[in-house]
């Protein structure tokens, strides 16, 4: 068992590292060639464009060395920008995303001061520990283990974790209070955008003698007449985006040649045809990617005009828009056909978050693909764990001197030791565990959601229960998940909590190490942004030519809700279950989402580069599972203090999971409605608004395009897939920019909070 | 244990009783003083307003020999009316509720057939018990006891589950589409109705400037500008039906004492005034009780002022009509406001079957009450079970000896023995379930539910459960249900089947007696109408001066879902569990369903009166306690199999649990959405049909007045609920006895079925 010593060098390891981190960033940030990866959003927003803003600098290194010494300003910079201006700069989902960490803050710092000033007294006054032949450590002195049996002390921790619930619950409920009503203001104060008009009508039926497109027509002219604007159809362009990201690789590679051959006109660059380039006939790099391009040219307009002439390429999918927000509200809400699996509509999601691959799924394909992939889910959550433990228990000094006695000598040195007990074992997990959201993706992408949102929704939360198993569950009784699975199902549904909380106090050392390598340590890093800003300039070497190329070089990025919102989860599942059983650990997740805040909020406003506006959609998803996470603290505690034989208290702990899960009803009655449907009140409002300003717009101009696959949108065959989604920015929140250049004065210092 | 001997005494006992009963009911079917109690469904239908109809028979009792003989003619006359004007004699409802018993037949009948042609053969041919010095009787050889530990002829048992399954969601999904086509069909068919046009709204904010009724006005002009017609409000009528309902009672005492005056002249009645009329003064009666009702008169009219006049009797509640069925589609199935706990709509019930006290209660309260009556119920499960428990160990014969050890002589002849081991268990568990049903549907009640269809909905899954904890569960592991609890609690997940799945062989006797006097027994005295025979003629006798009153003495009864549709699913569970395990239960499952579906036939035909018409609104629930009975029979042949060391066999078993849980969710997406929605193809079809047909209907006038209280529904203060009833009949339904007149022959034949 790790001793404090253990942990304190390991909180210094990780400090040192995450210090080390944070200066690198502050000092890499203030060289001016290393703007567009430390602050790509300004320039895609348009506000930047080249880094060399006040003169003073040179090219490429920053000399001056006041802003070496103003190096810690980026905190407060980042901190400085009101919320409602965040929103208009990021979008509402990157302000909500911030307030996870804030709600984190707001549930955990009262949390912490009544712990520590109530329960940590009660603990370390305590000597079960001295009086037991058990090797303790001086952390255990401050947890619960300290308590002795059957001690009238137990009350301490029913009443603190009534105390704890109803304080979660209580902030819980504010939060989802307001972010509902941000998400409604939101919705409501936007401009026009074509979602709002628009539904996506899935599963339209064949018909032998009309098209898709008037099949839809007529049925929505009958049974919407008043409202029926005009419709989109989906036309299968998967292939035809597969070409074009083809062309673009072959592109990039042809201006890596020509840039290598204007720099040394003697050598002209061969290249071998075959397999990587490395086996093959040797020709001519430049004239061979030249035709390779022609070709693909070629093949690209022949799949253009088949996708655009064929009916075959045409799904049985449609974007239908209506003439209000009203009528379109209707027809989202409402059932259209007798038979519930066809003409599906819900509202169709922002352009930028079509995930257009999935819109042509029939309903009894989607039921199977659910079947299949909840089985392969449970497989891998129960089977992936076999590699990990097996790393963990390497990781152990004990098995890392049986299977390698030569080591003896150099594991015996006490800091080595304490660094292999204090790190690897938290390390070796995170490295595993960051393969994992790309196959997660794969499961969701088969299963068949129709937006990057709702993919990344369900991602998340197939992350949370897998590291709930494997990274919670997993740590705290060792042994691969399918042991445990085993274990459970032969004991009794009681003893289970039992096992479990037993086991907690014990792993509290390594979930501290946990949290400083995973949190500490990690935010740090993101906010160097390590891989970026080498990629950023090996392109900006090899491939730029041009301003274009640069802003393509770019990498800024996005928030990536699917990785970032299941770790997050895992803190306060962390905090809520430690929080009476070993107060010590409370701390450390503080400084976690802190230290995030502020790390995310200027990655959200000086780097990332939103990928799709879902309004916040994500809220009811992170509120579940925070109240998972208070209930799974109960049941543990509940299983904990029935071993420690204060019988009383245990009964009165049985109301609180009851009580927590009737709270997560009524919020749900309450207040998640408000990100699934969208109210006709609302709407006419808007509507009439609209109207009222604006009498005589041209919807059906404005709408006739807004759903057109990407790779239609630029005529220009050059840019295409990747470009297309500056282009989407452009042109759906020109608004957004507009408002921004209007913005009063402290945005102008967030604003040019870079050198 | 009991022995064939048992059963077979046991069964001849419940057959006799059964065909006392149905003799019984052939012969006082057929006198016409009777005719009331056997065939009221005629008279409230207006087809029948005398029993001599013929002219053969006396005032009195059937004369004519002739009947007699064909006394057995209910049965085919039952079974001869066609679904379709069956449905339109007595709604949908009832329809589909007779296609329970006719699913149960689908089920069974194969499954029966497979079972004895497979798994008996392979019981039968083993000798296990016999080599053993267990005891055991001729049943046990028929069941899975009988084959050997380790055999491999579970290999059969896992394909009969396989196959039972299989066939079991086959015909459960062809009967959901059945009856979601019927349904679709039943509603589209059908004429104008209000609660086509009417949505509910709840929750209405107070406003402190405008009435709720200026206020829903505003709402929904503002809102729904193109289809808002108009709206009724709510009043809280409550006590004034409390009122009216006192003064029929009064009234009915009345017209007792002035018949007894009238029959003997030279004494006048006399009553004492104290409570039932036991103590106190004594007065005369007749000019008692007029004076009674005349305060109560004054009283309600009084009452009746108020509630139209004061605005604080009004309730935060109305019904809003649309001016098509689209508008109010569209309404009922979006949100309103953006607080979803406000103006919630819904769709109208039937004006006979909404449920008026429940109309006003707010959404915060609903919460808690569904928590309060969530906590109630399940004490209720489970501790409820104290005196069944008791009952059922004192009615057992060593328990009798043990407490009445002078009944020993008794009770050790070998008839009563047999007796009381067949009956009594059944029994004394059969008399105390009659008096649950009402509590439940208290619960229900106080959770606010809007309708009495939802109410019995509600009534019957809780119905359900408790049967399966206290029954199913309780009869299977003797023991109180709490006590089965706590060791369920100190068991693994995995020992759970298989303790139930042990003891599940050995109880199919106990279970075997428990269908015969529950089911054969119990649907023979339902079709004699005993309690409300007696209560008749009591009626007759004392009350009746007029038609009129000998109208309002009839006790259809009706359907009764609540209680009904719970036992039957007791039945279904019996039949899955015991497919594969003990064949022998099957035939007697069989003759259940058969009988009950011929009496429960012949009773919607001829007493009983629909009460309110939901169009088949429970079929999603029946649907899903099929399915779980279904899970829960494979996890105990799971758990049993497991125990008998048919190591290959289990694990494909865990396959059928997934695969049926997967088939109820796409059931679920597939059928459901046809009992909770209404497309809005439909109705836009609907609307231009009837535009075309009928283009000048005033339907503000035809709507005004359609969901007004019951109390006032009569302007004539001596009729009033009971009455109301016909009233609403007449008044809804003008159609179907027009249709009904125009039925084709065979109609009238079942119509003209009594003598």
């Amino acid at each position: 068992m790790a001793t404090l010593q253990d942990i304190v060098l390991s909180a210094a390891i990780n400090i040192l590292s995450a210090l080390v981190f944070l200066v690198l960033f502050a000092i890499l940030r203030l060289q001016p060639f290393n703007d567009r990866v430390y602050f790509p959003k300004w320039y895609l927003k348009g506000l930047r464009t080249s880094p060399a803003q006040s003169g003073v600098f040179a090219n490429f290194v920053n000399l001056d060395w006041r802003s070496y010494i103003k190096f810690w300003t980026w905190v407060p910079d980042a901190l400085r920008m009101p919320e409602l201006e965040l929103i208009d700069h990021a979008g509402l989902d990157s302000a909500v995303y911030l307030r996870i960490y804030l709600l984190g803050l707001k549930i955990f710092v009262p949390v912490t001061l009544l712990a520590w000033s109530v329960l940590v007294p009660v603990h370390w006054t305590n000597s079960t520990l001295k009086l037991s032949d058990v090797t303790f450590s001086d952390i255990d002195k401050l947890s619960i283990s300290n308590v002795p049996i059957g001690s009238q002390r137990f009350w301490t921790h029913t009443v603190m974790a009534y105390a704890f619930t109803f304080w979660t619950c209580y902030t819980l409920q504010k939060e989802y209070a307001k972010i509902a009503e941000m998400r409604l203001h939101y919705i409501s104060s936007e401009r026009r955008r074509p979602d709002q008009f628009t539904v996506l009508v899935r599963n339209i039926p064949p018909d032998t003698d009309e098209s898709v497109g008037e099949c839809v027509e007529h049925f929505f002219l009958v049974n919407h007449p008043d409202h029926y604007l005009t419709h989109q159809v989906v036309c299968n362009a998967n292939r035809l985006a597969d070409l074009v990201k083809q062309k673009k690789s072959k592109q990039n590679w042809l201006d890596y040649y020509q840039l290598k051959y204007s720099r040394n006109p003697s050598n002209r660059p061969m290249k071998k045809t075959g397999f990587l380039g490395l086996f093959g006939e040797k020709v001519d790099a430049i004239d061979y990617q030249t035709a390779e391009i022609e070709t693909l040219t070629k093949e690209i307009d022949a799949e253009r005009g088949k996708v655009i002439n064929d009916p075959k390429s045409i799904m049985p999918a449609s974007f239908v828009s209506f003439k209000s927000r009203w009528g379109a509200a209707v027809c989202a809400q409402t059932q259209q056909s007798r038979d519930p699996t066809i003409w599906l509509t819900e509202w169709a999601p922002e352009p930028r978050d079509v995930y257009w691959e999935n819109l042509a799924i029939p309903f009894v394909s989607l039921t199977i693909r659910r079947l299949i992939i909840g089985v392969a889910f449970f497989f891998l959550t129960f089977f992936f764990m076999i590699p990990i433990t097996m790393v963990q228990t390497m990781a152990s000094i004990e098995g890392l001197e049986k299977r390698a006695s030569f080591l003896k000598g150099v594991i015996e040195v006490p800091f080595i030791k304490s660094f292999i007990q204090g790190v690897l074992p938290g390390l070796a997990l995170k490295i595993f565990l960051i393969f994992l959201p790309t196959i997660l993706m794969i499961m969701s992408k088969f299963e068949g959601f129709l937006s990057i949102s709702a993919l990344e929704r369900r991602s998340a939360s197939r992350y949370y229960l897998f590291n709930f198993v494997n990274v919670f569950l997993g740590s705290i009784i060792a042994g691969a998940a399918f042991e445990q699975l085993n274990t459970f199902i032969h004991q009794s549904a009681n003893d289970i909590p039992k096992i479990i909380g037993v086991a907690i106090p014990m792993k509290a050392t390594f979930f501290i190490t946990y949290i400083m390598v995973d949190g500490w340590a990690g935010v740090a890093g993101e906010v160097l942004r390590l891989k970026p800003l080498i990629i950023f300039h090996l392109k900006n070497f090899f491939l730029v030519k041009t301003e274009k190329d640069r802003e393509e070089a770019m990498d800024p990025g996005s928030l990536g809700f699917n990785t970032g919102e299941p770790q997050i989860q895992l803190y306060f599942l962390l905090g809520l279950v430690y929080a009476v059983v070993t107060p010590l650990l409370l701390p450390f997740i503080l400084i976690f989402f802190g230290l995030a805040y502020v790390v995310f909020r200027h990655q959200i406003i000086n780097v990332y580069n939103q990928e799709y506006e879902s309004s916040a959609a994500f809220w009811p998803d992170v509120h579940g599972r925070i109240v998972c996470a208070l209930v799974i603290s109960q049941l543990f505690l509940m299983g904990l203090l029935s071993t420690k034989e204060a019988a009383l208290s245990t009964p009165l702990l049985i109301a609180l999971p009851v009580l927590t899960i009737w709270f997560h009803l009524f919020c749900k009655g309450r207040y998640e409605p408000a990100f699934i449907r969208y109210p006709l009140q609302e709407a006419m409002m808007k509507d009439t608004l609209e109207r009222a300003r604006d009498p005589k717009v041209n919807l059906k101009a404005y709408l006739q395009n807004a759903y057109i696959h990407p790779v239609f949108k630029n005529s220009d065959n050059d840019e295409d897939a990747d470009d297309e989604k500056f282009t989407g920015e452009t042109e759906l929140v020109p608004t957004k920019r507009q408002s921004r250049r209007n913005t009063p004065a402290p945005s102008k210092v967030s604003g040019g909070s870079s050198p």
